[in-house]
């Protein structure tokens, strides 16, 4: 398996990108394609141990940053290791695309360069989110903001493809994110939503309050972009602030500090159960290859699991899956088919 | 102070509502008026030592649960203890009004018998929330699911009347709910309520990513009714799974127990910074009279500090001040005044 890395793209790039990818070619039978500015990756790759053969580089001269429009951005630079990096995809001269890199970009990017799943209305950015029985995936995370009823059956088939193959849940659990739990309550575009995703073959379980979230009630939470940004972005949030003050309440006194000695074994591993790095990064769901969106923010450990995470999607195909799922439903239901 | 109770709402009326009433009235210069079933609540009363001459009952047959449709509740159920309690705070025989009940029928309740302020479009429903730096105010958290940019600037102008006076913040920081910090970002809804919240005589700090709400990044939250029940029910959800997991970590073994023996003073301390319930309640925010939410599920404690509100909503003139702020604005700008 051939896994195109943007080694250009992120907080901490090249370096921590590069070092992640090395991990994963020392660890798995993969071969990685870095693509970026060849003299930086050359120089970076010297300070490593790995297999030679296993890692190549595509040279691309320019970079897109995070600060760039994404539509301006993925026509005006073709030579970015973004854009190149898509191209090797849809040439299939790679099996899947790994970057830290502006989102926005990334996604645009992957619908003009490489598509949409046929049938598919609306790709979407689906991160893993730890809750406290293991994981979920959120669909959408910010991709699309206005959605309409097909969207939201559409991000509950993908989800339910993407947790079934790669977590291996046979019948994950789908809710719909809403104001009340009871049937009819919401929006329009939510109460139309309920309907079609009720009459799916699905194992919808109906509407869910963000309360729920957490505890891990659903394995696919079904919601539009903005919402579904808002609840990644305060998890993190309440997650960091937690830390802060615990991380406080030790470091008080003596007798403090002893304690967190005793706890601290615990403590770590409820902090690892709770980071979304371990479950690497966000798919992009419905683009006609494998995408994963690493955090921009990726230290290696984080690159390391978002190329595993990639390694995992095109393994079990999930593509494949989604594509029959909407092939099932028939033409009249959801757009063409193949 | 007269303040109005609703003596029947909430899933632990009325012993617990009555509870914190009897210890309201013995702490403070006020008297209540309890509104419910007259036998049932002189017998809850007859268990408490207090002033007799400052808690009065106002007899009330029906009762609205938290099942019943809300309009349909309000215009049917005219002896329950919410619309008599309601009808109280209209003809000005009491003060403010307090009631865990329905939600959905205390805001219909209040707008169709006590009504909205001069020139306010649309009340809401603005919870208390508890941050690392003190709290700040969540204007919406489920009035309305479907705004217009008019609605986003009066929830601005609300939220600070309320920190401003309640709190005592001076000038109090207005953030706008959003899928990125910069401006531009977001729906076409969010990118005019922007403008307008932009050039209003507001201390506006632009957007806000979910993400920096639990840090208290700003004293006011504005967003639609649909994202602030997402972020107030998902806080709710998050803190409960942070405690029962920490919980956990310190009943494992014997040296682990005595680990929180040592730190529970401070865990304490962030638990009770943390607790919703020291905020009281929500107030419901452009009603033309001082109208409270307390939390469905709160005992005493919670149930006094919704009390303790109310007298402080009506002491510092929160109504006053958001009706001022809307005639100063002019007619042109935000509908009909005064």
């Amino acid at each position: 398996m051939q896994i195109i890395v943007d080694a250009m793209g992120g907080d901490h790039a090249p370096q921590e990108v590069i070092k992640g990818s090395v991990q994963a070619v020392n660890d798995f039978n993969i071969d990685i394609i870095l693509v970026g500015k060849q003299a930086i990756i050359e120089k970076e790759l010297a300070a490593y141990e790995y297999p030679r053969e296993r890692i190549h580089i595509q040279h691309a001269d320019e970079v897109i940053t995070n600060d760039e429009a994404p539509t301006k951005a993925i026509k005006t630079k073709k030579n970015s290791s973004m854009v190149l990096g898509l191209k090797i995809l849809k040439d299939k001269k790679g099996d899947a695309f790994v970057s830290a890199g502006n989102t926005g970009a990334l996604l645009t990017g992957s619908l003009l360069r490489v598509g949409r799943i046929k049938g598919i209305d609306r790709p979407a950015l689906t991160p893993i989110l730890p809750t406290d029985k293991g994981c979920a995936i959120l669909v959408d995370a910010g991709a699309n903001t206005n959605c309409r009823p097909i969207n939201f059956l559409q991000f509950g088939v993908m989800g339910s493809a993407y947790m079934k193959k790669v977590i291996g849940i046979p019948a994950p659990k789908v809710g719909l994110v809403n104001i009340g739990s009871e049937e009819g309550k919401g929006t329009d575009l939510i109460k139309d939503s309920f309907v079609l995703l009720k009459e799916a073959p699905l194992n919808f379980v109906g509407n869910i309050e963000a309360r729920e979230i957490p505890e891990g009630s659903v394995d696919v939470i079904v919601c539009d972009g903005f919402v579904g940004n808002v609840i990644l972005k305060l998890m993190e949030g309440m997650g960091m602030t937690f830390y802060r003050n615990i991380k406080s309440l030790f470091t008080k006194n003596l007798l403090t500090y002893l304690s967190a000695l005793f706890i601290s074994s615990g403590l770590k591993a409820f902090k690892k159960k709770m980071d979304y790095t371990e479950y690497g990064g966000a798919p992009l769901l419905g683009i006609d290859g494998v995408v994963v969106k690493a955090h921009g923010s990726s230290n290696a450990k984080a690159f390391y699991y978002a190329i595993v995470q990639a390694k995992k999607f095109v393994e079990t195909g999930v593509i494949e899956e989604i594509r029959e799922h909407i092939c099932r439903r028939g033409e009249d239901e959801i757009h063409e088919c193949r």
